[in-house]
């Protein structure tokens, strides 16, 4: 290692959602060390939430006297497409198109920065962290905002031929089923996202069906856009029939999905998180895994690791480290 | 090249399916000289389709008089799921379970022999010999009596975790669509492989449905079970709206599974081949094309390329050969 590598202690891992900006500061051993988090505040614009993210690191650091100058790289995670030189090439729920993320960090933070896709970062740090790089081949599955994946093949990070893989949230499982965001029909994220689910306890109640979500809404004064998934545990765990039901649905859905991810790709693991399957991990993973079982084709071990994240919402920042300690030394993901 | 390699002047492919035995001999620099075909007669049990896969090579060999001495590898690609060293775990339309493929052959041709998944090959032989190994990532899909893919990624066979990744056939695209035999409802193979597209015609027209092939059928004092999928473009061309609407059916669901691919895995090209492409090419194509650019997410380019592969049923041999050079050479595939 150089000394000048060396010298510098810490790795920094960015997890840049539509929501909350998440900073994780690592040793060169990887070992956690604490964490911060702000509100993105994305309708402000892209210099804004630039300068946001610099503040929830810097924050981070001052917490632990840690000086920007000991950090040897800074690994980000960003919704949307990527290029090789770290452009966002466009992110819908950032309202982000051709922005030079990379550089225009590195020419504040003047520490090497290196950006990813969140759901390929997210799949890195399970991957490197959880499961200790063992797998040969694994796929994570991210159910949140929306619904997307990590690909890893031959123990290394799968970007596909146009930086674009791993769009599992638009594989149609219901060809005539409900209509999705995107024009089509059945797609995997109608059935899965916290938008989706919210929209269909929503619509349930307008149609008559009872839900104890909408006490919680009205005593909060929100609407259940605001609801978080923690609440849809809540709500369950009290007897809420109609949540109960929407949420058997999305297990059902997502147990198809991972069957058919498993039976076109043959993986040693597919590893479940973000937020819905954090907060429901405990109620949806069983019935998720048995649907999944059922599906997968007979030639597929019962050994092939089907199970939620231990890491929950801080995929994203290992994997960042995970990329900034890897990319610095030259080493590809 | 040692030596007594380069003495040996050529490369055997043998395509094994459930109906027919191909084999196809070509020289050093994997240009076709010719092929030999013969009937598989699987009910006669696995030492006699050996026999037989022996005949369909010393036929070829003798008609080109080439000496068995002379060649250096022969490559074969067999149906069901094969393990490294070249057994086969278990083919059910051949009715094999774990058969030492690769060593029966080598005792009785003393000529290396190297196996792999019918899929995995016919995509091989696409991949290297019409692509020209050009694209970084490709999928071929195969509709013929069942359906199923073969990978490459990073431009090299991809087997799985478990060496049967690729089955295409029992992506769920219809979740409660029509049963499969399989036992889940809504495979892509329930739509689109030539045992169930024959079914249809024959449920449709039980149903009164009126079509040319039952005149095609009763002249010949057949059952559609022995119609071939080039008569299905005989009665679409005919006029024949039974036979058209279930063939433009197979496009449409072929085409959505294809754009899951592409979404999951974002390749260079998808490849079209197996029977029922190579018979109706012309009609399904275009609808199948519509269909996928339709459904495939917003950034992946138009210049994705999606064909029907000209190597027809050629494929397999093609690759069989493939495999057998790059094996014999120590070369990965």
């Amino acid at each position: 290692m150089p000394k000048e590598q060396l010298e510098k202690k810490y790795y920094l891992g960015i997890d840049l959602g539509g929501t909350k900006i998440l900073s994780g500061l690592y040793n060169r051993e990887l070992s956690f060390l604490g964490k911060n988090k702000k509100r993105t505040k994305a309708e402000r614009g892209y210099k804004s939430v630039l300068e946001r993210i610099v503040r929830c690191i810097t924050e981070l650091l001052d917490d632990f006297d840690v000086q920007l100058g000991e950090v040897a790289a800074v690994g980000i995670g960003s919704p949307g497409s990527i290029t090789r030189d770290g452009k966002v090439v466009f992110a819908g729920n950032l309202g982000w198109k051709d922005v030079s993320l990379k550089k225009d960090l590195e020419e504040i933070l003047k520490v090497p920065v290196f950006v990813e896709n969140d759901c390929n970062i997210a799949a890195l740090g399970i991957y490197h962290h959880e499961l200790k790089g063992e797998p040969e081949n694994m796929v994570g599955i991210f159910l949140g905002t929306g619904v997307g994946s990590g690909i890893i093949i031959n123990r290394h990070l799968y970007r596909g031929s146009h930086m674009i893989a791993g769009e599992v949230g638009h594989m149609v499982i219901d060809l005539f089923g409900e209509k999705c965001n995107c024009g089509n029909r059945g797609c995997l994220e109608v059935y899965a996202s916290r938008r989706t689910i919210f929209k269909k306890i929503d619509d349930a109640v307008c149609k008559g069906e009872d839900s104890i979500l909408v006490d919680m809404v009205q005593s909060q004064g929100k609407d259940f856009s605001n609801l978080r998934s923690g609440d849809l545990l809540k709500a369950i765990r009290a007897g809420d029939k109609c949540v109960e039901k929407i949420i058997n649905d999305v297990a059902d859905y997502v147990g198809i999905a991972v069957a058919n991810v498993i039976n076109f790709l043959d993986p040693d693991a597919v590893m479940l998180g973000g937020g819905v399957i954090d907060a429901l991990e405990d109620y949806i993973m069983p019935i998720l895994i048995k649907r999944a079982r059922e599906y997968t084709f007979p030639g597929i071990p019962q050994t092939l690791k089907i199970a939620a994240s231990k890491l929950g919402d801080d995929a994203g920042i290992t994997g960042g480290a995970v990329l900034a300690l890897r990319s610095s030394l030259g080493k590809s993901c």
